[in-house]
């Protein structure tokens, strides 16, 4: 199943120009999930060159405008290209409110929108797949506030072909049998447990995403060997103090917690503009190497484990321009 | 005094990856007025290079979402910032009921917001400083909205220093009596009226930005003889049936209006997706040479008639990258 995540917003409450406020899509086979829609999410999405991909979920981390405002413009765009499949937003206590409020300015729209609004209680999932689900927990800001985990199921261990036809099994629909967790009985009459032919269970991937936090125990709880965290740091140890007051985390309690949970990946987002990302960088890898500081565009892909690290690469494409940036003198020369 | 105007979302009502929604930008000697303020204007105000500037008036031209929902963003912002300079909102009918919507997302700012919500009565301006005034004009678009003028005061002749020598006018502050309209007597006794010493008035520089609407009257009329006429055209003409059920214009019809005006530039903006720049173009110029489609970051410098014709360059930044756009490969490699 793939997996993966792209960065449209990496910057806390204020945009800057390389930078949008809070939006993560996530690529979970079909589904794609978007976590917080910070004001120009859709034309992010079309500058990332994913495009307006029709989200399934949107999932909102607490309900302050830097992540919630571009929801009007996007919910407007659906409509006018007249999408009709469901939309259905989840979030915490307020959710309903908001959108009493926000309604009169999305206005009529072709398809349902479904609200959730949710107390982020550990274990009951928003979401549920054949092959994973999202769990939202509790996190510790300024407001009513979540972060969600995607948790996929654990896999069943490598089928031995070798150990099977060894002990008689004939390849063919018994192999699924016992890869699926079935006896079978050979032609010669031996029974043969899965256990006998299947490798240990290989753990599933698992991504989290903090939204605007303090450090806290529930992202460590799930976190514990997490494929990919993606916490907030919104300040650098030097301002913790303005941290606390402000329900934000450090890059140096990031990666704290980063390395308790032992994750493959920390990918540090909602920068400030007032720090440099080069800071909040060295900061953190000083305590957990395996971070990076999440960019605009950036693509985060998340093998199964047996098939490697998690990989960042980025999407940010070629300029946008047609003709150089020159000036472009008089009248008729070069506008298009 | 200095006249330009920064195009910040040339896009009709959806974005796409190189348009934003509606929002231009005029600075007028020390003055910063906001046309129109789409979703994700605040970003693109920093990407262009201008920066995050203090905007004295927003100028609103209708009340349909890709002209407003940058709003309650780049107030938010401006309150972070601490901005105390009160903030004037003029816009038609509607738009204190639209605050009454916004206000409770917006929150509390430390400055003050003051609406002018008004009836688009020609003549009456709605901002006038010491060497010009704002006035809006009513448009034809399926909501209550209007366009702006920007109108300078004329200005006096070209003074005539040889003139005024030769009839005995001692230079000095005597000069000055003449330049602003007043008699001087001469030491021999000659009295000098300004006319004997003052080129023909000068006109002074206008600039229309007429938001959406259909080809009107009232447009054609505050463009006569304009320097610069921001007009939309949502269509080709092939559409013009689609833009009278819309009540928008099309290429063709922009540029039938400015040929009327004979204005010195057209600028055409409120570009479909569904259509190429290129074509749009094409279709105006075959009826008035001087227009460009305007592109975001476009500026239109508009200088003194006697200096010349309005002239338009890119501010379009460099691409926003430090590194290449390549892969960058596994974790610690250049995520910065």
């Amino acid at each position: 199943m793939e997996l993966h995540i792209t960065l449209l917003g990496t910057a806390a409450s204020v945009p800057t120009a390389s930078r949008g406020t809070s939006a993560t899509l996530i690529a979970c086979g079909r589904q794609r999930w978007l976590v917080d829609c910070g004001e120009g999410t859709q034309r992010q999405l079309l500058r990332s060159g994913v495009g307006l991909t029709e989200i399934d979920l949107i999932l909102l981390t607490h309900l302050h405008g830097d992540h919630y405002l571009g929801l009007p413009g996007l919910l407007k765009t659906y409509g006018l290209r007249g999408r009709e499949h469901p939309l259905r937003i989840i979030g915490p206590t307020g959710l309903e409110r908001l959108f009493a409020t926000l309604n009169p300015i999305i206005g009529r729209l072709p398809f349902r929108v479904d609200l959730d609004e949710r107390l982020p209680t550990r274990g009951e999932p928003v979401w549920e797949g054949e092959e994973g689900r999202i769990v939202p927990f509790a996190t510790r800001h300024s407001v009513p506030s979540m972060g969600y985990a995607v948790i996929e199921d654990d896999r069943p261990g490598v089928f031995d072909v070798a150990a099977a036809t060894g002990l008689g099994v004939t390849p063919g629909p018994e192999f699924g049998v016992l890869q699926r967790g079935g006896e079978v009985t050979t032609p010669a009459g031996r029974i043969v447990r899965p256990d006998e032919v299947l490798g240990a269970t290989r753990m599933g991937r698992r991504v989290l995403l903090t939204g605007d936090t303090e450090p806290c125990g529930t992202t460590l709880d799930l976190a514990d060997g997490a494929s990919v965290l993606i916490h907030e740091a919104t300040f650098l140890d030097a301002d913790r103090e303005r941290a606390r007051e402000t329900r934000h985390s450090t890059a140096r309690e990031a990666a704290v917690l980063a390395r308790e949970a032992d994750v493959d990946l920390l990918v540090i987002t909602h920068l400030s503009s007032r720090c440099l990302p080069r800071d909040i960088r060295d900061e953190a890898r000083a305590i957990f190497p395996r971070t990076v500081v999440g960019r605009d565009f950036d693509r985060i892909e998340v093998p199964f484990p047996e098939r490697g690290e998690p990989v960042v690469t980025s999407l940010r494409r070629r300029p946008e321009v047609e003709a150089p940036a020159d000036a472009r003198g008089t009248v008729p020369a070069f506008d298009l």
